[in-house]
């Protein structure tokens, strides 16, 4: 394995550590630096995508409304491909908490962020999270573990 | 952009025109070559994680087997990112006929497939397939259109 090689494997790891702890602060200004401004988001709600930096900082705004402090958020078996200024990522990840409405949630969600190094940066240009989907009842998997 | 760079965008883009004919014509044989052997599939369907070619073999079987022939299959709005020996691609996509049971079906989905050249060959080592969710409800919803 390259050094060059070795380094994007860290900085792309430090990034996605910096987007965890931003993501359990509930600190949107820190959660924002990793996207791209022209990011395409497969986001988990709808519609099929949200384009733009703002609508993915709205889609994380409603998800910090909906839990009360504290937030946890845990991510599992992360694996990184780099290569030259593309890169790609995949885990599980799952937001765990108390919703303002007094109900837990904790729903595990595939998760897939694209990375281009844009100026040095590794940036997330790309994404996509979901659970998969019950074709005969039409329902989305909410309590699936990894 | 580079000739190197040119390239791929091409190969990757004639190795996904194979797989929409081949999807097409519901011929498995010719489904199968652009994935890699240890791919891991964050399908449409349950579980989360399908690990391994054989496991996607066994669903593009199950999906061949629902429906009638001809089957129709649409991918729009796709987008090649490149680099080195590491690529991502987004697009919507539908398989559109009608199952056996004399229903029609065309659901749209995300489909994000990563790629790593291997040998000289594009090969899809990671993806990720699905519709948004609506957490209220429950409901993967399956009508959204791109």
């Amino acid at each position: 394995m390259s050094t060059a090689h070795t380094t994007d494997h860290d900085d792309i790891r430090r990034r996605i550590d910096n987007l965890i702890a931003a993501i359990c602060a509930m600190n949107l200004e820190a959660v924002m630096p990793i996207y791209a401004r022209d990011i395409v988001s497969f986001d988990f709600e709808p519609p099929l995508q949200h384009v733009g930096a703002e609508a993915k900082r709205q889609n994380w705004t409603r998800a910090f409304t909906a839990f009360e402090p504290p937030l946890h958020y845990e991510v599992r078996d992360l694996t990184i491909t780099a290569g030259g200024d593309v890169a790609f990522v995949h885990a599980f990840a799952r937001m765990n908490g108390t919703l303002k409405n007094g109900k837990k949630s904790g729903v595990w969600v595939r998760w897939t962020p694209c990375f281009r190094k844009i100026d040095g940066t590794w940036l997330i240009v790309h994404d996509q999270v979901s659970v998969p989907a019950d074709i005969a009842s039409g329902k989305a998997l909410l309590n699936l573990e990894p």
